[in-house]
């Protein structure tokens, strides 16, 4: 199994790989060296041809790596050539919001169904979905091919979600509720923080900010936590 | 300057801490122990007690740490204390979702504007916003008080959008397109990529599929990539 030595640094680049390779290849293109490859995504080629190495594919000198080849490889090591399907839970703004985004078409994630448990917004449209309840998820998991759950509901609301999934047969979670979730270990799970990232950025924005401000008194931080 | 000491594994627990601080505080409550929010949150009471000493704030033996003073430390840590204005760049599925999203109030961030350089958006509603045509983005910038801007563009238009935002001003960037975006040193960039998230979920599923059938031959996978 070499996709067992994939580190996922590596795997989390291979969305951009693709992206870029399916670009090219729909401009006519058949190979692309791996320093084309680090230019555009601000890597150095040592570090593509690493990523690159993992999936099995060699680039050739001089003429570099089969575009086509690349694509099909790359696709194959994510396992987004059988296209998975997933419901979501949740039809709240966040909930609703990923249920129309088509983004995540291009990685063979179709958003098969979007649930919720409140009655006004049982029937309601988004986009070409319409809300179901959530007490007929179970029925509707045994009978469609549905093996990833996304859940979007409030954070004191998670753990029930996930616990109801994993009863009815879901194997893999993505999470975009702002708490830990415990599921047992045959269950894949991977959270989504919006929160956190923005919590850095503006420790970020702040430090850079002192940075600039350095030396000058700022009387509105107390004393201690300076 | 105590936050230059706060590592960003602590900063990106920072919300979830908040989150639960306002909750007991909204249930009455005025103090609460570190094993307590270890519990709520999968951590152990010496992590807890990590991260909370960085904002200068100690809990008291037998009695917790009182969480009014605990959420105002975090809060102020953070700089959420003072509430910024986003703008989003990009009309589109996410840009929309992100734009109507209720929950970026929580952490003192409201989302001013939204904007699109597609005639057919401009004029329309998403929420409470009307979405603005790109070309006046710079006059919206200096006349609010503007610090953060997302952005929710194609991955071929994202490094533009980055140039344009930074000329206008801008000092935060939070980049939703999958792509790695250069701005200079003196704009904090934090990036979040669904797609890598994905890709990381997927790989681990098929990780999981594979340890159980481990054994099995499987045709489907030619015999270089196993």
């Amino acid at each position: 199994m070499a996709d067992e030595r994939i580190p996922l640094p590596s795997v989390r680049r291979f969305p951009s790989y693709l992206r870029i390779l399916m670009q090219r290849r729909d401009a006519g293109e058949r190979h692309i060296s791996a320093t084309e490859l680090a230019r555009e995504l601000d890597l150095t080629p040592i570090q593509v041809r690493k990523d690159l190495a993992s999936t099995g594919i060699e680039g050739r000198p001089k003429i570099g790596f089969a575009i086509e080849g690349l694509i099909v490889a790359i696709t194959h090591s994510l396992g987004w050539d059988n296209a998975a399907e997933a419901l979501i839970v949740g039809a709240g703004n966040l909930g609703s919001a990923l249920a129309a985004y088509d983004g995540f078409s291009a990685y063979g994630l179709r958003i098969a169904a979007l649930f919720d448990k409140d009655p006004e917004k049982i029937g309601r449209k988004v986009g070409s979905l319409t809300i179901l309840p959530v007490d007929t998820i179970n029925q509707y998991i045994k009978s469609h091919r549905v093996t990833i759950a996304v859940i979007a509901v409030p954070a004191n609301q998670a753990q029930a979600a996930a616990d109801m999934l994993v009863k009815c047969g879901i194997r893999g979670i993505w999470n975009f509720a702002p708490k830990n979730l415990r599921v047992p270990d045959d269950v894949v799970m991977q959270r989504t923080d919006l929160a956190a990232s923005f919590a850095v950025l503006s420790i970020m924005l702040r430090r850079k900010y002192q940075e600039e401000t350095q030396g000058e008194e700022d009387p509105q931080i107390p004393s201690a936590m300076r």
